[in-house]
């Protein structure tokens, strides 16, 4: 039975990581400057402390050095935007990232527009966000999950212009900038979402899908091309009795049914999930190269 | 034979500019204020001139004050600088437009940057199609072709949710904001561009095509959906001996194939082109309103 080659996401993240690791000494060999990444946690949510840990974690392991900011839930958005306002001048940080949700009693808006636009790491700002989908101009910082999912067709050597791409999914930090950053590379974009009557019917057409939605196993192998070609970012927990932990993680794709007709397809996890901290790292190096004019 | 409907641009922007007409009156009644628009033109391009010539008679028409600054070609780039600097901190000036093309000499990004975002009435400043590509943000001003090609539609009550549409052209001005408006409310959209191998298929699944490309007659009739919505944005000169001037202005799209096959269509001319002045004066009076928070 035919089977899709695996795009191998933790892989490719670990050799991106090992890149990024080397390139990091020898800036700290030739002009003595360290990478840094502050990241902004507020509240205790227990999934945000655990990305904020494995932010911390990721660039431990390549030397950028990271600042933490934890806040309890009950902070006011000026004293958080007091933190914003020290790392936007502090020269030792090249990477602002204010993990959310923010509790409710904040502006996230103004939060996040608080952070200077070279240190805009996460690339949320909509003036990043502008220059990525206008032609002749460069974004800052390319959003990093997005980031991932090109890179991940990059490294596999798949082709992306001239080629019919529909992504599933219109979200600020996922879906549109995917969808945008396809159409830089001359792919002919489709953006699927929650109007879309036809859905299933338009996948069907895309030699390259990106499901960006939040539905554990929504595309089903009738959706897809023979030869198509599936990144999945979706991470869904769907019950498992036979998990410790009584649930798993799955895509927004079904894996099982596509495997067996794309031609090349992202697990979850293992798939675009830890391209995104490694595009962090990616972007966090890049701020730092361009403070000090270092190639 | 079938025969679609002709969407009349040149009524519509009619009636558009009465009802701007009357609402800039009531401002002036009202507080006193009289909307202002600023035009600077670089240079001695006849067709430059000539759509300054009647933007400024548009604004006569419906009793917004227009600006000029005719410089010369060889003026240099700091000179025009000063100009955009002086309209952008005179209160009588709402709204500021650079007619382009600028002379080569020129850097056209930071002519257009110069400008002040609450004044950028033609909003093509990135960060104004960042917060339209982005949910949940609103730009300050929408760029004025698109935004009369959205508003043909609304005013010609054709539903947008829900449906396929196609964009043909993926320009910064006209296609790619476009396309992002058509998402706004929820068409599932498709950017068609010169790297796309297969237009015409793609092309025949739209319940609504904008054809904003520059290329006489490319889209014919085999490449319409019957009952389709036709926009056309196009405007090309081509040859035509019973014309006093030796030539005729025509669309993208072959009229004569596709009125048998759409729902409805514009006309060129008299579709999209009369709309786009419209609209700057909308986005015009927009400004002098937030300006002096008037309602
Ligand atoms: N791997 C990683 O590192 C990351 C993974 N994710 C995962 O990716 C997924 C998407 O995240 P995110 O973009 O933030 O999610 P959002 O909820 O912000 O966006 C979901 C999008 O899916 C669309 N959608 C919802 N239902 C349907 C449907 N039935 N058919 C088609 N489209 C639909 C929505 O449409 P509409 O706009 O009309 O509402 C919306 O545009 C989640 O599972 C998330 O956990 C997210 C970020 C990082
Ligand atoms: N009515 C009005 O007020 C206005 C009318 N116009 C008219 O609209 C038209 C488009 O203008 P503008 O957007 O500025 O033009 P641009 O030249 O900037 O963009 C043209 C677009 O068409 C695409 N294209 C070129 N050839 C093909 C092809 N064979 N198949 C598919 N796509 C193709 C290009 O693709 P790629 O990106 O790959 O190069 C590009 O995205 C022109 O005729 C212009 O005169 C423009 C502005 C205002």
């Amino acid at each position: 039975e035919a089977c899709a080659k695996v795009i191998d996401g933790k892989a490719t993240a670990k050799q991106i990581r090992e890149e990024i690791a080397i390139e990091v000494s020898r800036m700290m060999d030739a002009i003595g400057v360290v990478p840094g990444l502050a990241v902004i946690l507020v509240g205790d949510r227990k999934d945000s402390a655990t990305y904020v840990r494995n932010k911390k974690k990721a660039c431990e392991s390549v030397g950028i050095k990271s600042f933490e900011v934890n806040l309890p839930e009950n902070t006011q958005e000026e004293e958080v935007l007091k933190f914003i306002e020290g790392f936007n001048e502090d020269p030792a940080v090249h990477g602002i990232l204010v993990q959310l949700p923010l509790p409710s009693h904040m502006n996230e808006q103004s939060v996040l527009n608080a952070v200077s636009i070279e240190k805009d790491v996460d690339g949320f700002h909509p003036l990043n966000i502008g220059r990525l989908a206008m032609r002749g101009r460069e974004p800052s910082f390319v959003p990093c999950t997005p980031k991932g999912c090109i890179e991940l067709l990059h490294r596999y050597n798949i082709d992306i212009k001239g080629k019919r791409a529909v992504v599933i999914g219109r979200s600020n930090i996922v879906g549109m900038p995917a969808a945008l950053l396809l159409q830089r590379e001359d792919a002919t974009i489709t953006i699927v979402h929650s109007r879309t009557p036809n859905a299933e019917e338009i996948t069907r057409q895309a030699d390259i899908i990106i499901a960006a939605v939040g539905r554990a196993n929504m595309v089903r192998g009738s959706w897809v091309k023979p030869g198509a070609v599936i990144i999945d970012v979706g991470i869904n927990p769907v019950e498992d009795a036979k998990n410790s932990k009584g649930y798993k993680l799955v895509g927004d794709v079904c894996y099982d049914e596509a495997c067996k007709v794309a031609s090349a397809i992202t697990p979850v996890p293992g798939g675009v999930g830890p391209m995104t901290i490694a595009m962090l790292l990616s972007n966090t190096l890049t701020s730092a190269r361009r403070a000090h004019d270092f190639r």
